[in-house]
């Protein structure tokens, strides 16, 4: 779990998020700079920007004095890809939630965050935990299990189980969530190409479950003015992997995808999908 | 409901089945001729052939000397479509399956088949289902149903709802049914942009659910010589639509669509995925 040492990873610049209005509710280190062209917001993102919007664990955690602190809720924070962006949004307003409360309290304590403990496959826990946490900047749905069954051996349970995790789980947060003007709400997909293999019926149906709704809900959302970002990551190296005996080789540090995902994260225009 | 008199639907002629290793089980007229081209099997589906293997009711029905009838589970067959195709390939040994034993019953009895009530989202009753019925060479899976919510105000009992009728009873079934090698299965996805649209994200993860599910099951499947079609539909007008005020304007009649897939479903190679 701990970071590679990939050139990429430990000289990566911080990212410069963009002040436009569908973001008007932090402000990146630009706004106080001469803007840079829009086509930087595309390509020029974690390469000699100022500012320390995006944290790494060896650079100074944001916010600063220009950098306005977001309200962050990561679901799923005691998994490893949860608690790699929370480490990462350190110093923001976190809010952190999962179902073990021991090891959340603790994650919480590690990056200076709140801990709300909740099954979000349950809706009214589900809404408590979103009035609870109010109007967020950023919400990262990092919510998810892994299970393997032929066709042929596949229970319900297994089904249900991947459906609650990965779709109810997202539905019910995305029906409670409240959001301010311009917030980002990052779910996590799969390619198709990777889980719609032998084995992995139910897990791709969820995942599948998951990317046809946020389709849908995209567009509802957008007139509250909340971009969905559907994320799509390669093999990650974290406990989700357990069940199946261990992450593939070549899986990337939950580290080195948070990073990923948050530098793609607030380019303009916002990513309907975003593939690491 | 009743037939269309489209010219393409009452002058359509009846489609000659490969008897190619995939298909192997039943006999369509061309075994008793001269194999045409290969290229033919693709292009010249209903032109021209005798025989009848897909009998409409205006011709006689299959099976006739030359075609040997095929074992045929339809299941939601009480439904608009599942009806139609239960009409389309009367005189073959079918299997009716449906929630309305009175409405199956009567069905059943029109085209003279066995009428077996079941509900399919019980693995157990499907279980039951599949072993009463044997080793199948045809499974018409036109269970579905539809529902209209906003995400923010879905329910578990819609997304649950959804999801059961299309991704659990599919899962079941094929997780029970018995084939006879070359048979096809036959489930009915969804064209992603026509149902991925506002107030549709349950209709639509569960259909994008089924459709992930049906391509890793794909796979297995095959190993075992069953041959997975995907189908999607334009707009049927079957009772589908009821609860959201009746079938758009140019939607499908059921004779239609089923006689569209029908013709398609006997390709070789078989299709994947047929779009209508």
């Amino acid at each position: 779990m701990s970071p590679r040492a990939s050139p990429a990873f430990s000289t990566g610049g911080p990212f410069t998020p963009s002040t436009g209005a569908s973001s008007a509710t932090w402000r990146g280190p630009s706004s106080a700079r001469p803007k840079p062209k829009p086509k930087l917001h595309h390509e020029g993102a974690g390469r000699g920007e100022g500012g320390a919007f995006l944290p790494t664990p060896q650079t100074a955690p944001a916010p600063s004095p220009n950098v306005k602190a977001m309200r962050v809720l990561i679901t799923g924070a005691t998994g490893g890809l949860g608690g790699a962006f929370a480490r990462a949004l350190k110093g923001h307003d976190l809010l952190l939630s999962g179902r073990r409360a021991g090891a959340l309290a603790e994650l919480a304590r590690e990056v200076g965050a709140r801990a709300l403990p909740a099954d979000l496959a349950d809706d009214l826990e589900a809404k408590a935990l979103l009035e609870e946490v109010g109007p967020l900047d950023l919400l990262v749905h990092a919510v998810g299990k892994a299970g393997r069954a032929s066709v042929r051996e596949a229970g319900r349970d297994l089904v249900e189980e991947m459906l609650a995790a990965h779709l109810l789980t997202a539905a019910f947060v995305l029906k409670h969530a409240r959001f301010q003007k311009g917030a980002r709400a990052v779910f996590f997909g799969a390619y198709p190409r990777y889980v719609q293999v032998p084995g992995f019926a139910a897990y791709a149906a969820a995942k599948g479950a998951l990317e046809a709704y946020l389709e849908a809900a995209r567009k509802e959302l957008l007139r509250e003015g909340v971009h969905l970002v559907l994320v799509r990551l390669p093999a990650v190296a974290t406990g989700l992997w357990a069940p199946l005996g261990g992450p593939p080789k070549g899986a990337l540090s939950p580290e080195e995808a948070a990073r990923k995902v948050l530098e793609g994260l607030f380019r303009e225009p916002v990513p309907a999908l975003l593939e690491v």
